[in-house]
C-alpha cells in the first residue's frame, strides 16, 4: 500500500448550525433536513419514480406552467445552465445574454464552448435592462437565443419585463431563457403566460431544499426546436430528450438516465410540499415583506441600499452599500464569529462594494430580518469602534 | 393562478426500507443517512471547504494516488464519465472503447458527442478483453484516449491486465480512462502504480455513500495535456481546471465553481471514513470472500454463473443465469414483494439472460449472502411450482 488511509478521516464529522443568509444556500427545515436520512431507494424502484412525479407536478406549480418537459437536472444550479444553454444551442447560433451582473456573463462563457456566436447587451450600473435596450439589442443581433436572470445573486437586480421579452422572442423567433436561480418564490414567475421556453431554478434558495438537484422546465416550443436540431446536444449527461424520458415526461416507457440521489429527492420533495402548502402566492409577498422591511431597516441605520430604483431590487438577494471606511470583511467576520451567522460581501463587479443579504425560504421571515438588521448594525459599530481606536 | 398546487404534495413522503442487492445503489449505513440531515454549510465555507479537503484524501486513499487532481463531480457517475472525456478529448481525437457490455458505448456516445473519431475494440460475448485484441486495437486505431471500464455492471465482467494497458498507453501516448463505477472496492486498483490517467467511481456502490458526488483524480499526465488543449473543454460543469481549483487542488486560492451539495459531502466523508477504517485491503478481501461464497452456493443451487472464467468475474456484480423457463421479473418481483429484497435482472445485452446480485458496501457481508441465495432459491422454487400449477 502506498498511499496510507488519511488521518483526517479518523475524527468525526464536525458540522455547525448557521444562520444562511447570504445569497444562498439558505437553510434547510428540519422537515427537509430529517427526510434526507431515510434509506436509500433504486432509481428505477416505483416508490422513487413515484417521487419524481411528485417532485415535476411541484415544479410545475411552482414555475405555474403546463410543460410535459418538466424535470431536474442532477447537478447544481449551474447544471441547469449548462442543459438549457446545451441543448438549445447548435455550432453557430447567434446568443443574445441580458447582463445585469455575473451570471450572463457566466451563461456567455458556456454558451461559446458549445459553439454559440455570443452578443451582450448590458444593463447600467446597478439598474435592470430597459425594453429600449432590449429591443435595440434584438434589432441588432437577431438572436437565435436570449438569456435573461430573473433575479442576478451578484448584485440584487430584478429584472422586469419578462412578459414584454416574451412576446418580443415570438416576433423575432428566438427562444427565450430565464434563470429563475435566485428569484424564484420571491417574485411572480407565470412561465406559460409569459412564454419563456426555458426556465431553471436553484433548489437550495426560496424553495430550501437541498443543493444538487436543479428543477427545469422546457416549452413545447422548445422541445420543437431540440427535436430539430441537426446535431446531437453535445452533452449526454445535460441532454434532456433523455432525461425526460426517465422522469417520464413524452409518455414513453421509463428508460435509465443516470442514477439520481434518492436522498436530494426527498429533501427536495418536502422543500416543495412545504411550499405548495404554504402557496405561490404567500411566499412571494413573505419573501417582499420581509425585503421591504429590511430595506426600510437598512435606512433607518443610515445605510444605503445598493440598487437605486426600488422596482429593480429583487426581495431574496438584498445588497447594500458597505459604508465607507468600513472593512466589510471584518463586518461578516464579526456576525460568523459571535452569531455563527452569514451576512455576506459581493460578488464579480460588487466585489468591495456591498453586503449581500439573503431572505429566503426558512430565514424570510420578520423576526430574521430584524436580527440580521441588529446584528449587521453591532457588526459595523464594534468594526468602526476598532478602527478608531487603533488610529489613537 | 393557472396551474393549481398539486395534491400529491399534501401527502407525506413515502419511504420504504428495503434490502438493494441490484447492481446499486447499495445501502447507506446509518451513520451516513444520520450524517446527511445535519445542518446545511454555504459551499465557501471553511467546515465545508474541510469536508471537501477531507473527502479528496479519502479518494486518494481509495484510488492509491497522489495526483494533486484528485475531486469529485456535482453528479451521478455518469458525470464522471462526461467529465473525463470531455476534459481529454479535441475535434477529431481517436478514441478507442473497450467494450464488454454497456459502458463502453454509453462513453462513445459521449466521446461522439465531443467530436471523438470513435473506435471499438469488444471483447467475446461473456468474456474480457485480452491483451492481445488490445494491442491488436491500438496498432489499427493509434487512439488518443483509451476508455474501458474495470468492471462493467451490465454482464458483470472484470476486465484484467490494466497494469500491461497502462504501459501500453505510455507506448502509444495515448491517455488512459478507467471506470471504476462499479469495480471499486471489489478488486485492486492502484491507480498510480498502473499508470491510469483517469479514474473515477461511483459513491453508491461498494463506497456504501449517497449518489451524486463522483470521485475523479486526473494524473499530472492528463492534466499536462488538458492545460496543452487548444480549445477549452466543451462544458463548464464539468471543466477540470475550474473544479480543480474550487476543490483546492492545484495550491491556487479557492474560486467558487458551483454551490456543492453540502448534504452529499456529509454522506460520502461518512462513507469513506468507514471504508478507510476498515482499510481497501481487508475491504476488497470482504468483496472477494462474499462473492465467492455466492458462487459456490449458486452452483451448489444447480444455477450457473454468466461468466464462463472466475477470472472474469467481477465480485461486486454478480450475473447468474436465468435458469431456463423461468421469467426473471416473476422471481424479482417475489423477492421484492415478500422480503423488500432487490435482486435485479440484465442490462443491455444481458437482458432476459441474466440475474444481477449486487455485493457491495453494507450488503457485502456472507450473512447477507446466505439470504441472498436462500430467497434467490425460494422465489425461484415458488415460480416454478406456479407456472407448473398453471400448466395443469
Amino acid at each position: 500500500m502506498e498511499v496510507p488511509p488519511p488521518l483526517v478521516l479518523k475524527r468525526p464529522l464536525y458540522v455547525p448550525s448557521k444562520t444562511l443568509m447570504g445569497p444562498g444556500p439558505s437553510n434547510c427545515s428540519q422537515r427537509v433536513l430529517d427526510a434526507m436520512s431515510n434509506p436509500i431507494l433504486g432509481h428505477m424502484h416505483p416508490e422513487c419514480l413515484q417521487i419524481m412525479d411528485e417532485v415535476k407536478e411541484g415544479i410545475k406549480y411552482i414555475f405555474q406552467t403546463l410543460n410535459d418537459a418538466t424535470m431536474c437536472i442532477s447537478g447544481s444550479g449551474h447544471s441547469g445552465m449548462e442543459a438549457a444553454l446545451c441543448n438549445l444551442i447548435e455550432e453557430g447560433d447567434v446568443v443574445l445574454l441580458g447582463i445585469t451582473g455575473v451570471w450572463g456573463h457566466r451563461a456567455g462563457d458556456m454558451a461559446r464552448r458549445y459553439g454559440g456566436d455570443v452578443r451582450y447587451v448590458e444593463a447600467n450600473f446597478g439598474r435592470s435592462l430597459s425594453l429600449e435596450e432590449i429591443k435595440f439589442a434584438f434589432d441588432t443581433h437577431r438572436p437565435r437565443v436570449f438569456f435573461v436572470a430573473q433575479g442576478d445573486s451578484s448584485t440584487g437586480i430584478l429584472q422586469s419585463h419578462l412578459r414584454e421579452i416574451g412576446e418580443l422572442c415570438r416576433q423575432y423567433e428566438c427562444l427565450f431563457v430565464v434563470d429563475l436561480v435566485a428569484s424564484l418564490g420571491g417574485t411572480a414567475f407565470p412561465m406559460d403566460e409569459w412564454k419563456v421556453d426555458v426556465a431553471y431554478t436553484g433548489s437550495q434558495k426560496a424553495l430550501g431544499g437541498p443543493a444538487g438537484l436543479t428543477p427545469i422546465s422546457f416549452s413545447k416550443r422548445a422541445l420543437t426546436h431540440i427535436k430539430q436540431r441537426k446535431t446531437k446536444s453535445k452533452v449526454y449527461y445535460f441532454d434532456i430528450l433523455l432525461i425526460g424520458q426517465y422522469w417520464g415526461c413524452y409518455g414513453t416507457p421509463r428508460i435509465y438516465h443516470h442514477t439520481i440521489s434518492s436522498t436530494l429527492l426527498y429533501g427536495l420533495r418536502e422543500s416543495l410540499a412545504h411550499f405548495c402548502a404554504m402557496g405561490l402566492g404567500a411566499v412571494v409577498r413573505r419573501h417582499q415583506e420581509c425585503s421591504t422591511r429590511l430595506q426600510l431597516g437598512i435606512e433607518e441605520l443610515g445605510l444605503e441600499m445598493f440598487i437605486p430604483r426600488e422596482e429593480d431590487r429583487l426581495p431574496t438577494v438584498n445588497t447594500i452599500k458597505i459604508p465607507f471606511g468600513v472593512d466589510w470583511k471584518k463586518v461578516a467576520d464579526y456576525a460568523m464569529r459571535k452569531y455563527n451567522l452569514e451576512i455576506s460581501g459581493g460578488l464579480g463587479p460588487t466585489v468591495e462594494h456591498v453586503f449581500r443579504i439573503g431572505l429566503m425560504g426558512e430565514n424570510a421571515t420578520l423576526e430574521k430580518v430584524d436580527m440580521v438588521l441588529s446584528i449587521l448594525h453591532e457588526a459595523i459599530q464594534s468594526i468602526k469602534l476598532r478602527s478608531e481606536r487603533s488610529k489613537i
